[in-house]
């Protein structure tokens, strides 16, 4: 029953879908551009077996992607040659999306019952990607300041509660820009993170899958530029598509991985997340257009600062605290001084007011592992400005009628007119 | 080092690979006829995140053609709707290849350590399908007669070797048609093994992925018609555009299940093999494109049986016997009485020789878990029948040189002039 401005003005609305279709449109027209799509399929190579790393042309068309846009974002002219001495095709490996990259690094570089540490708040789902088959065991860093990401006493103090749980952490994950925050970690601590892994032999896996939707003026660096592209054998990047190009339905992940042994076994492995090739041959053609590249990451900060902005000036004028964007697609809101007591049990209860008097989904920090309750994070670039725009509306009245509501007389209804 | 009959006729050939070549210009045709590759991009979904069982109107387009080729292949004009009341979509998901589908059968249905019995010789990736990520443990079923499949007496003798070795076999994996035999079990034969199967306990897996590829006049009948569509939670049925369509770099497998708790666990797991939206929306067109789909098998049929025929009457003058094939894209060809003795040591040798003395690849039984010594398989549908030519040329010569050659003096360079 969702939302429609004319049609159904009532309907529900999901704030919680971290994905760009502000910009499906450019990202279409570019794939339907006269012979893109159907160049895909004339060469006999799409149909037959291939390497499960990646078509060699495709590996190459990402190594200088990434040569490109991570490690040299500010060489607009890096001739393709020079990128590919850089990133070499060997190092990058293309499969079903980054949740499918997530999962055969855990699969590859760890043992069932191993730990992974993650800054938490975090993005839940990646319990999954290393859980289900690797059965490595994700176990939060609770931090005091997110914003900066965990001091090395944070990390240590997590890696020795899972010790002492009898969970030996073997990775670290980072999300970097990061969800649910939105911020851009700076680049010393990055490496700081990284270097207290090290010396721990634990793996750091960086999740750069929102390395392109920085808004503008926030600059990012990515760790192969943090690390001046010496991963070694233990640092190791994973992006796709899904989001800097809003394209998660066309399951296109990437890692890139100095960990020779690692590569070897995805060259395996990866049989059971093998990209067709067309869709491989595609994205050579989409990811090394760069005037396309350009024109689109440009017109997507555009749009998805014009909802951000939609969005927070709402808040604003709601006193709702919430952590400034620096990139992404979502924004993480301070709930709490609405809630009666500071429970996950009261968010929970206000998660439910919101779904069920301003018909809107949004997620709440306790599906996210966050530690403090009352935070819930808004994906605005789900929706068109104009429903975002009734969403904010009917948040603004619910959040109005909240503040003079009786928590312990629920049944009052005096919530029902927030729809009206 | 690929032989090419003009500029490199001394090169090497590879009769190992599984795939059918001589039809990808019918395929290519139809993905780049007007409008098709393209019109796969202009619907939204196809961007968008969706069920990893794969997306309602592709897993509708798949049911439509299970019921219309497997479940109902004589009947032409079976309506749609007639068509998803017998296949429901529900028990149909699509993922990346079959190799990804077998895997998350064995992944969600078995527990690392039980075993999956297959009728010996059999084609020996599978072990990698069941033992990378699910731990499930191959164990072969030598046969008596392979061509009838084992009897109950056989399976029960593996099925407690298996439990002697602390194996609880778990599964029964059945390919039909036959990879490496080329032939297609009786209907009476398979009803008799899932019931031997079925009375312990056991799921079989039935790998149709040869479904379409029949010779002429052989008539194959598929699990869903061999059992009423009646597959219980028990039997479960793989597919994939891989062979019968020539399209293993599409990377579309499926699987059909009417185990719901599978399809349940399917949905999450499937995260990690989702094929991308444009490349389901192709799939759709091209599946219930009954006319394209018709003449296809049609015009492939023929010339299938074109290079098998190139083949074997090489293989008749050479007085080999071979297994006469009924479907598939390789003959399966008794070299034992070429052997000084009959062992695999001498089967290796003289596979040896094939390649460095003629520079051509085939798979020897040993590969395919083979229990007599000799045992080659030919891939005829791979290369060109030109090309095909040319190897089986230089196979007789060959042939014909070992039958005179003194195996002790191997050094003799007897055989250097087969490739002249």
């Amino acid at each position: 029953d969702p939302c429609d401005v004319q049609s159904n003005p009532q309907g529900f609305i999901a704030l919680c879908v971290a994905e760009n279709k502000l910009i499906l449109d450019m990202l279409a027209e570019r794939f339907m551009q006269v012979g893109t799509a159907t160049s895909s399929f004339s060469d006999s190579s799409v149909y037959c077996y291939n390497s499960f790393l990646g078509m060699p042309i495709a590996r190459e068309a990402v190594a200088y992607f990434l040569a490109r846009r991570f490690l040299f974002p500010d060489r607009p002219n890096l001739p393709p040659d020079e990128a590919l001495q850089h990133i070499r095709p060997n190092n990058v490996g293309i499969g079903s999306g980054a949740a499918a990259m997530l999962n055969q690094l855990f699969f590859l570089l760890g043992e069932a019952g191993e730990g992974c540490l993650i800054p938490a708040p975090y993005y839940a789902a990646f319990e999954n990607d290393m859980n289900l088959v690797a059965g490595v065991v994700p176990f939060g860093i609770p931090q005091e300041n997110p914003i900066l990401g965990p001091s090395d006493d944070e990390m240590e103090a997590a890696f020795l509660q899972a010790k002492a749980k009898g969970i030996s952490p073997k990775f670290l994950l980072l999300t970097n820009p990061n969800n649910p925050l939105a911020t851009i970690y700076q680049p010393s601590a990055v490496a700081r993170m990284i270097s207290w892994a090290r010396n721990r032999n634990m793996h750091t896996i960086v999740d750069e899958i929102y390395a392109l939707s920085m808004h503008k003026g926030h600059g990012f660096q990515s760790v192969l530029q943090i690390l001046d592209n010496d991963l070694g054998s233990d640092v190791h990047m994973v992006w796709a598509v899904s989001k800097d190009f809003g394209g998660s339905g066309l399951r296109v992940g990437v890692v890139y991985s100095q960990n020779e042994i690692f590569m070897e076994g995805l060259a395996t492995s990866n049989i059971f997340s093998g990209v067709s090739g067309p869709m491989q041959y595609l994205m050579c053609e989409i990811l090394t257009d760069d005037a396309f590249v350009d024109r689109f990451l440009e017109e997507s900060r555009t749009r998805v600062i014009q909802s951000y902005r939609i969005c927070t000036a709402k808040l604003e004028e709601m006193v709702l605290p919430f952590v400034p964007a620096e990139a992404g697609l979502f924004v993480y809101v301070d709930f709490s001084s609405l809630l009666p007591e500071k429970t996950f049990e009261w968010e929970r209860k206000l998660g439910e007011l919101m779904f069920e008097y301003a018909h809107l989904v949004l997620t709440p920090g306790a599906s996210q592992r966050e530690t403090r309750p009352g935070m819930f994070r808004i994906c605005y670039a789900w929706v068109h400005p104009s429903i975002l725009e009734v969403a904010m509306e009917r948040l603004s009245r619910l959040v109005a009628k909240v503040r003079r509501m009786d928590w312990s007389d629920l049944q009052s209804r005096s919530l029902s007119s927030v729809l009206e």
